[in-house]
């Protein structure tokens, strides 16, 4: 892959809206995991804000808790084996990171791995916790983004349940019949 | 489009996770409306929660946030004109089922209409409007599913800012490399 370019982090929502699975990586006193995520959303521009349900039963959980910071990884669907592979192993007994051969590089601004492969990485702050408790919603401010320079829309992997995932196919514009002030904030 | 089918609401799922756009319709004392919204996510299974970002410059906020209910419509890739018009016009300064030919059909469990073009409808009411004020998301209950028949998996318009939109494509299978504890709750 072609190295990554810094990616404004309000633009972040040009590929987080569209819904893809993420592989979501952290890092606490030593410990380290990467777990599947489908249960997130854009919340705002700037500050870079984006919400995330990450179930208390997963073991990436506390380290997330506790370090208060994650990289959001967005791979594509060269990389449906090991996503699958790392959704359906926890960190709990293996170590993923080496045995689903995964390169990792270290982030800027977070103590969280960057997964190399993937076509997209976001570092990613704590900026809200008080839906943890009732919704395992966390609220996280994107800090820093790296994106792949090509290709210009990824072919992105989304989840509908029982194994099956729906790739991103086509893009259709249709820029000329938008207002201006709805414009930009794209790739 | 053949008749929809009642989808049992934990299954609602199969087509939020995936991240398409919507068009959410409301209607208070008489009011009613329809936006499109791109920020929204899967929080349960039971009950069936859902996160949506409705910002506050929305005419259907005040409707939504009174009514306390609304409904989530599932349009595809044949509905891009309507969806691209619904989301550049506001309803202060038209009446956009007028304008737009948008056939409705009275909800169930809500007062908000169903788009009867839609692919799918969920009705909501509103769980949980603690984060409403700081930033404008809304706790959903999905309290009632209608899904078309077939195609099984529909061609979903998913946002990607600057009036692009990538088209959900193929779908891959993966069911037999996942643990039995995680199948379920799809299509």
């Amino acid at each position: 892959m072609a190295e990554k370019l810094d990616l404004p982090v309000h633009r972040a929502r040009a590929f987080l809206e569209p819904g893809p699975i993420l592989l979501v990586t952290s890092c606490h006193d030593g410990e380290r995991n990467v777990m599947t995520m489908g249960w997130h959303m854009v919340l705002e521009f700037t500050p870079s804000l984006v919400g995330c349900m990450i179930s208390a039963g997963n073991y990436s959980f506390e380290l997330i808790r506790r370090s208060r910071e994650c990289v959001l990884n967005l791979p594509t669907l060269d990389m449906l084996d090991t996503v699958v592979a790392i959704g359906n192993n926890s960190g709990r007994d293996r170590d993923k990171f080496a045995d689903f051969g995964l390169d990792t590089k270290a982030a800027d601004k977070v103590g969280s791995p960057l997964l190399t492969a993937c076509y997209a990485n976001f570092e990613c702050r704590l900026a809200d916790d008080r839906m943890v408790e009732d919704y395992n919603l966390f609220l996280f401010e994107i800090v820093k983004a790296y994106v792949a320079p090509r290709p210009k829309h990824p072919r992105t992997l989304h989840y509908t349940g029982d194994g099956v995932f729906v790739v991103a196919g086509e893009t259709v514009s249709r820029r000329s019949d938008f207002r201006p002030a709805l414009l930009g904030n794209g790739r």
